[in-house]
């Protein structure tokens, strides 16, 4: 839950002439053990973000009047078990772009300028992408932890525009359609038209490499929510190394069409996805294949919080990767809470995924070679969590 | 517009007892789509900070009795277009020195300590150098954007100390006289006496390797506004790499000598600076050479904004470079503007200049290979921009 | 002096509703001319944090209840001489774990997450050891500056873990023990069972490396305040490369056990420190050493300030050094001051320490080669300070 802390000082001491303007400081810090096991070895140890993303941010709005609006979000990830920033999280489109290695404190999460009034919103910078979205808000684990859904695609590949792109322009529909909702997103890959580099093919136009493009539509009233979205990256043919299901590939092109929904039974929500994932270019130019998963979760509130169970399954040809996850939060206050989390990864057919957690800077980043193929894994994480 | 937010709420709560103390946060998100096309190629993407530079900084004050003041400043350079703080913005003096490569937040605009009295005031760490602000002051575009003055040497080379120092003492004259202002600034290499390293000469003494002293005085009263500003910044010779109108050269000692001057006539304020940069030691020690330039521009109040042209020449020797430019900035409200700016460049003599944008993380930066030797290059920003 | 600025504004304007929550802006800003001689040579220059190590943190405390908290701290490192967060501070427990070359912002001084109540602390994140209080507390110099004492480990080593661990769950006694205290840490290597690494030897199980423990008592009460640390940070053999009294060792675990007390007599506080920090496994497996120190200090309020001496000396077998330091620091309020340090270091039996300041980015850290065996060097801080 985030407060306009320092709103509420402007408000109290300033009065009408400045009523309309904002800035909150808001963030989360998520600290836990987790432990993730394979056939190869074991890893305890201290990890961030397993029931919420460790982040700080500033935000605020304007009210220009007339229905309009500008704002700011700038949001940086935290790994708080060691007081890094991030920790090798590209912040460029391009397959390979620059990473933050070195830790420092970057709004990588979001850093968004927006217009906004009866039209909808016209978000700038660096956000969230439209096709995300679904393999999170339909997860019960909210795509981290041990628990997460195997069919997010951070857990089998590394599209860098997967989660988030830079260089974006995004239009989001007004909220007043009667539960109909919708957002588009166009992301710059900054490329000169002639742009040539490492692994381009020679006489590749090149221009678009990091481009994105991709769009969400959906539809929430009463017990219901579901979204359909699609997304397509442009990368230079064997850019873009992705791994798949324990098994690395240099690819091109990177296609995201998914599914989510959920429903609200009142004693629980259960929730589900559908997701397909196409990579060009593989290796040898003009192949493709598609990672294809599903999942199906519940959120049910028990006492002072909430069990959350799921089973999650993908493949790429013959290689086939599911996981079991069950989860239980406690909540101290609507902002801290403490939880459980344990996991279990089948593999087959060549398949080599682990339980490792999707959350940067978590113990899977870290640790244990993942040999793997056709074995089980076994994950956990015990934690708290508290948001300001 | 910055506004003391949580000072207030301090001022609020606690009465007179912490009346005297402030802390403030303040920003800047300039966010736009920026277009730089010269005969080798064209670059299009989205690029921060061509209306004003983006920003986030805390800055507070705290009154000592007796007229003096503590007080102390601390601003990071932004890219929201990417979530980055800065993009291989040098933080040391030395040529070469080290880079913020990663883009991790720093204080990298300025950092500064200040005591201040009715004998004007001290200021310690990094901060702006004296002789920078004659060519972002009298500059209509404020340096940033396709637009900004070729006459600034950002354009045109490297030196580390153009714009700022690190490791700097300097001294502000008190404002209350008649219109006089002045401000001096010395800054340490911080090398040991006997320092040596890459690109020394061997027996050269390299103790003032990064030390800068520089000088700036000026008048303003009514309409006019007017400074004459001095710098030297001491580089081993071969350490200081400067892009000159497009050609690289290894140099030594930089030498900055400008002025600048605005009247405003009300319909418009019309400006025009006059610069002159020296390099020593050029490649073979011994050799120097000098850029000269001048600029002549104006801001016009027109409707809700502004209108903004400027024509600005710079050569080296027979190379020559010149740019038009023209903006309009429209006002959404005293802190959110869009904005338009269009920008052509000449080139003879050898020279190479670009249309790119000069604000860092622009597009220049990013991409398009600059062969323009006696070709035009045009540039093109619109955007947005929002302070807090 | 740190005050919760926002939470004022909290409480003033919300009510209590929300009077239990609370963010605390706050921060150190400290910089100086620092100048140090060996018989090397001289280095003179600007230099952060000789009186109080410059920082800028966020905390926050929620109630959450029947005594319980929940509570977070994030504060990095600053250094405002060049505005970068901090230079070359490891942020990772192993020795040679990731630095923070670059210098971006990151919460490298304590970031933490932590629940309290009537039966003490859990505190899980990067915090300072309990070992490394005592050589801090009972230095009238605080680990800062030419002046600090020489027992300090790190003016005379590299253990990562000597002054903070990240990966850490520690647990603080209750404050109503009647003046005892205490404190102890567990911080994980956060490596696999299995690991392996540049430097292991073939077969050793390096499942330990950077793995911290730790453990600090003390009793204070009046004028009496003293304490006795423990701690041991495995290091697979070989990886933690420590410089001891000028002389560079390739080394394995750390050890470190320490002293502290003082004595408040009203017209001067008089304290002490004993040191013994052992290494294992140098250069080759099975030796170990050990560094012996201690010091006596006192801090005597004189004026509007406090007059600050200490003699430190630290030997390695037959290796000696020695320091004397002599302080003054002048109150311009509560928050802010001005300080003079001089110091001057022995050294015989082929120990080559220098007066360079400890602080993280301290000219020590820049610049002059300690060519210093058995010679004297000096040191000498004049700066300023304040605190928000």
């Amino acid at each position: 839950m985030k407060k306009s802390l320092i709103a509420l000082a402007v408000l109290a001491a300033s009065g009408a002439a400045m009523a309309q303007s904002s800035v909150t400081l808001f963030g989360v810090l998520d600290l836990g053990v987790e432990s993730v096991k394979t056939n190869a070895g074991t890893i305890t140890g201290l990890a961030p973000s397993a029931n919420s993303s460790s982040r700080l941010g500033f935000k605020g709005t304007e009210d220009l009047g007339g229905g309009l609006a500008a704002s700011f979000w700038l949001e940086a990830a935290l790994n708080p078990s060691s007081g890094i920033g991030s920790s090798g999280t590209s912040t460029a489109n391009q397959a390979g772009g620059n990473n933050i290695a070195a830790g420092g404190l970057t709004f990588n999460r979001r850093s968004t300028l927006s217009l906004s009034g009866n039209f909808g919103e016209v978000r700038i910078g660096r956000d969230y992408t439209p096709s995300f979205w679904n393999t999170a808000i339909f997860d019960p684990f909210g795509a981290n932890s041990v628990g997460a859904t195997l069919s997010n695609y951070t857990g089998n590949g590394s599209a860098t525009t997967f989660v988030r792109a830079s260089n974006s322009i995004g239009y989001f529909l007004p909220n007043n359609l009667g539960g109909f909702y919708g957002q588009g997103m166009y992301a710059f890959g900054n490329q000169a038209n002639n742009a040539t580099g490492t692994g381009y093919t020679t006489g590749e136009n090149t221009s678009s490499n990091g481009r994105y493009v991709g769009l969400r539509v959906g539809y929430a009233q009463g017990p219901i929510d579901t979204a359909l979205a699609y997304a397509k990256t442009n990368y230079a043919a064997g850019t873009n190394t992705a791994s798949l299901l324990g098994t690395s590939f240099a690819a091109g092109n990177f296609t995201d069409l998914n599914w989510g929904g959920s429903y609200d039974f009142g004693v629980a929500k259960v929730m589900a996805t559908i997701t397909n994932q196409k990579l060009d270019d593989f290796v040898t130019a003009g192949n493709s294949d598609s990672t294809k998963g599903w999942s199906l979760g519940v959120n049910a509130p028990v006492g002072a919080g909430n069990v959350l169970a799921q089973y999650s399954a993908v493949k790429l040809d013959s290689a086939k990767s599911n996981k079991w996850s069950f989860g239980y939060q406690y909540n101290l206050s609507k902002r801290t809470a403490v939880y459980g989390i344990v996991a279990r990864v089948g593999n087959s057919g060549g398949a080599a995924s682990t339980a490792g957690s999707f959350s940067s800077g978590s113990l899977s980043a870290v640790g244990t070679t993942a040999v793997n193929a056709n074995q089980n894994s076994t994950g956990l994480d015990i934690g708290i969590r508290t948001s300001f």
